[in-house]
């Protein structure tokens, strides 16, 4: 790849960056239009229902009164080819007359990838695509939760966890309250953030009664709040009904479903055989419903049945570097007999946040 | 400091690197003989009994054939004042007729502190001490349990641990082995080599039957053993017995003592008023017996007791990116009643080794 092709297109990259959580289920995607060396136009995904990236830099373009024809465009990722709430970008670009189009990744919608690139080529424009792997995976990851709903239907399920370094979450009398410190609580509320929704269940609410919103961060909305509940047993005083919208899933229905949905809640049944919740068809819903990305903090329990049942996709560890010696696990999972049972994560980033430690595994 | 002190100073401090662990318990220094920023001499710390840095360097610099009157010596630590196994060092650079001297640390054996740079003043050389406070502390890591033990005169104690990521190391039904990979491993044991003891207990001995040596990595000595053992069981045909010299601690005498001292195990009785081992005079005699480095590997029980004893003073914690569910916990400390009561170590390393995790704490 030419040294300026490199150049424009991490520029295109980091603009994708500007892009934030309110585009989902859009993906974050950035934009730059240049000739000789100069942006004519630079743009980024806006909120969903609004402009693409590729239309918010020819809009640019038109409005610093530059002419885009025979110009090159740089994205962070394939130009859409589909009329979802917007024209397709692939359009967009051919219609304004761009000559060459480089692409930092393919699209990984199946409405999408390839046909944006056979679009453009079709109209005779060049195309670079994924020139760098490296700048491929990095838009990958900025939006691994689309990724990964594109590839499989399902969303990104992170799980959030916090505990000593022996483990435990909880003193064996139950007692529990900031085991991490501040720094670790407020990188957890970026976590939160991002989420296109926040999971935990009945056991937290009745123990900690969680507000489970983003606190300490700028956040264009709150993310609206699932409970796993099996017997819709949530209080309708619980602060999880306050704030952004909440669903909760049971698994066999009572009176109190009807308060809780006259209150405004929405609720869903979703029965496994032995009468608990089907983990993996909410975890399905949550995919037909367009979310991205789950964020998950829930008791032991109910974490270690999503990790028994191969739900989670990433775990968010954060460790406090104390030893509590006896009390509450991390995860609850059901006994093994041979270590080698347990599955092997892999570790993909380790952090120092504050005086704690913060694990990613995959 | 001027650049080329700077320079040459390092340079001393790398020379001492070069020292193995078999100085001990004499600490790991560094000197370089410089005039006109040409080298003359250098030297390290030979094993114990032998010559140290400096002397090392004037001999050096005369096998090359170098005058050495009038020159720099640059030394890793405080030319030493006392006659040890070998006459003070401080004399030998006097009596060469060494012009100046550029120290990175002061020296923390209350026998030398001050008094080696004091000799030097006194005869006219002029002295340069601890000019750079990030290499001192680089010479005080490398030595960290030389400079602990003459601060205390206690041993340096680190607790090597290796979980799960919940903090298991085995499962209900006991099976424990390889939690963490082979990456894992050989970095414990390259902390297993540079210790003076490697310290086990009973517990430990009876299940595992560990051999408690250094394997994999080329050292001069295997370090020696010592078993914290109330009541005298170590089997005269377990693995620990063979190899590098072992000593068992009991509490209470009984004929098992005396069949391991006739198969030339060295045993003590270090009774606490409950009966068991007294670990606290374990380690002051440690420290007695000029142990720098003490390397622990031991069950929860043991960990545990150190640990709430207040005689850990690192913690070296291998974690394998999975989790175990229950089981046996890393450590078994008293029931707390409040997560404030928990001692909150601060983390002094974190590093990715090979698929798991390694802290260090203190």
């Amino acid at each position: 790849m030419k040294e300026q092709d490199q150049r424009w297109l991490r520029h295109a990259v980091q603009l994708s960056e500007r892009a934030g959580i309110e585009t989902s289920p859009n993906p974050r995607v950035g934009c730059v239009i240049i000739r000789d060396n100069q942006i004519l136009g630079e743009g980024w995904t806006q909120p969903v229902g609004q402009a693409h990236a590729e239309v918010q830099a020819l809009r640019d373009a038109q409005q610093r009164g530059h002419d885009v024809r025979g110009a090159t465009a740089y994205v962070s990722l394939e130009p859409c080819s589909h009329f979802g709430r917007t024209p397709p970008c692939a359009f967009g670009l051919r219609d304004a007359g761009i000559a060459r189009v480089v692409a930092a990744a393919g699209d990984a919608n199946p409405l999408v990838s390839g046909k944006g690139f056979a679009i453009l080529r079709e109209a005779g424009i060049e195309v670079l695509a994924e020139p760098d792997p490296a700048l491929a995976q990095q838009v990958r990851e900025m939006n691994i939760g689309f990724f990964h709903r594109m590839e499989t239907g399902l969303p990104w399920v992170r799980l959030k966890m916090a505990a000593s370094l022996d483990g435990r979450t909880a003193l064996p009398n139950g007692q529990s309250q900031w085991i991490t410190g501040p720094d670790a609580r407020e990188d957890g509320h970026r976590w939160r953030a991002r989420a296109d929704v926040i999971l935990t269940g009945i056991g937290t609410v009745l123990a900690d009664n969680p507000q489970l919103n983003v606190r300490g961060t700028d956040i264009p909305r709150q993310p609206p709040k699932w409970v796993i509940d099996s017997a819709f047993r949530t209080p309708l005083n619980s602060h999880v009904t306050q704030g952004a919208a909440l669903t909760v899933i049971g698994a066999s229905d009572n009176a109190q479903r009807l308060a809780l949905q006259d209150a405004g809640v929405q609720t869903f049944l979703m029965p496994d055989p032995e009468g608990k919740v089907d983990l993996a068809a909410v975890v399905r819903a949550l995919g037909k419903q367009q979310c991205n990305e789950v964020h998950v903090e829930a008791g032991a329990a109910l974490s270690g049945a999503l990790v028994d049942a191969g739900l989670v996709n990433e775990i968010l560890l954060y460790m406090a570097p104390k030893f509590l010696g006896a009390g509450a696990g991390v995860l609850a999972l059901p006994e093994m007999q041979h270590v080698s049972q347990a599955r092997v994560w892999q570790i993909t980033e380790l952090a120092q946040i504050g005086p704690d430690i913060r694990l990613r595994c995959r």
